[in-house]
């Protein structure tokens, strides 16, 4: 019998990754802040809590794929969340937050007795109902070990263990999205000057993703460039809050930021 | 019997390519402008010419692919080049330039009655050793269709053709080498901060390029940036003088520079 889960945070991607577990067959507790963003999931069968802690089995597993760093802490110090997790409880940490952010989370579990799993995932909604989605994972082993099935259950097509240090997922999780933004603004860059020399953006991105970027992600943001159809932000859908924390997470290791810096000026604008 | 060639041009790339089309049973008289570089070819069965206008046959085929802008004027105003070319002539200009310059290096054959082609060329001298080349080209159909058995001689994967209008294919060499560079610019900056969090940049970059970006140019420039072996400029052997053909010909367009603009500071550092 899979592991029945409490599931926090039903946004455009924690509703498909629930869907994909209830699949999977997990008996789901689900907590979302709007509560009638869940009311799919109710009808397929999940239960719903009245807050975080009402969806945490004691010992069990809980999974939360919130907005930011704030809105983790806040569901963590809510009242009974830990307590109730307790010694054995595992704590799967989903949403993008800063490399301090998630370090200072997983002191918090470990005070409580509770394990704490950092697991960042990479992919749009859709590449979560086609179960296409990467996770990037960090943590201890036993909490890792007891939470590793969950992955392919939550619709990952590959997930990859990033060791016990807590924040090196989450690392990867804040560069592969600053990598998808700088991507998308120098398609933007380079298409625009294609435009207004007068020549086919359409052909110049189909070669290049055919030759030099056969990467999905340009493909389909260079397509939507091309064509106009691309939100502004250079084609790409990453919240602006990712940009900034990738920003904030540098300059607190003194790392240089000239690109993050003008990207994020850009996005300003 | 395949067409005797005039390759002018004898630098990193020019010479695997000359190379190649040797092997592929071509005839060829060389130049270029320090002549020593053309010994091993000479060695193998080469014509050297003392001149551009000696390597070229009337009504021949002639390859260049020299340094920039006006070392290709400079061939192509040179004593005798374009006259002893003459109508069916074809020049094939593989140098990477403007779009503006091929558009008047095209108007000036065409004055004469020679036939123009833009072929600019992607990929490091190993590539071309390797036949994995890729190429844009544009021009008139007539001389395309004379030169188009040539690509595959040089080495090329897969040759684009991108019409009749001249500056198409050299548009898609700036904005494909402006990506390249602005890559490694992003991926220096980002595991720059991997690093300096105390994380590991190699598996932070192995996990990215296997998911979001499974291309060869992020793959190789990604982990020689994670090793701390990449050449300045975000591990990209381009040359800066291609960043500011970009900048150069968006502007001439009145299209928006940001991004350009930064990196060609951070390259002059």
């Amino acid at each position: 019998m899979p592991d029945p889960i409490g599931f926090l945070g039903l946004g455009d991607l924690g509703r498909p990754i629930a869907r994909n577990m209830m699949a999977a067959g997990h008996a789901l507790t689900i907590w979302n802040r709007t509560a009638a963003k869940g009311d799919d999931l109710v009808a397929s069968g999940a239960d719903r809590a009245a807050s975080p802690a009402g969806a945490v089995q004691p010992g069990g597993i809980v999974v939360s794929l919130l907005w930011d760093d704030a809105s983790v802490v806040e569901v963590v110090e809510s009242d009974g969340f830990l307590e109730r997790l307790g010694p054995g409880g595992v704590h799967v940490s989903m949403t993008t937050v800063s490399p301090a952010g998630s370090k200072a989370l997983a002191a918090r579990h470990a005070e409580a007795g509770v394990g704490f799993v950092e697991a960042p995932v990479f992919g749009r909604p859709e590449a979560a109902a086609a179960r296409q989605l990467w996770i990037a994972y960090a943590g201890a082993e036993g909490p890792k070990a007891r939470v590793r099935p969950l992955f392919e259950a939550m619709g990952a097509r590959e997930a990859f263990d990033f060791g016990e240090q807590i924040g090196a997922a989450t690392t990867v999780k804040l560069v592969g999205n600053f990598l998808i933004i700088s991507a998308g603004a120098a398609m933007t860059e380079g298409l625009a000057m294609a435009r207004a020399g007068g020549f086919d953006a359409g052909a110049t991105i189909e070669m290049l993703t055919k030759t030099l970027f056969p990467a999905p992600i340009y493909q389909s943001y260079g397509r939507a460039i091309a064509a106009g159809t691309a939100a502004s932000g250079g084609g790409s859908a990453i919240p602006g809050k990712d940009l900034g924390l990738f920003k904030a997470s540098a300059e607190a290791v003194s790392s240089p930021t000239p690109l993050s810096s003008l990207l994020l000026e850009m996005r300003r604008g």
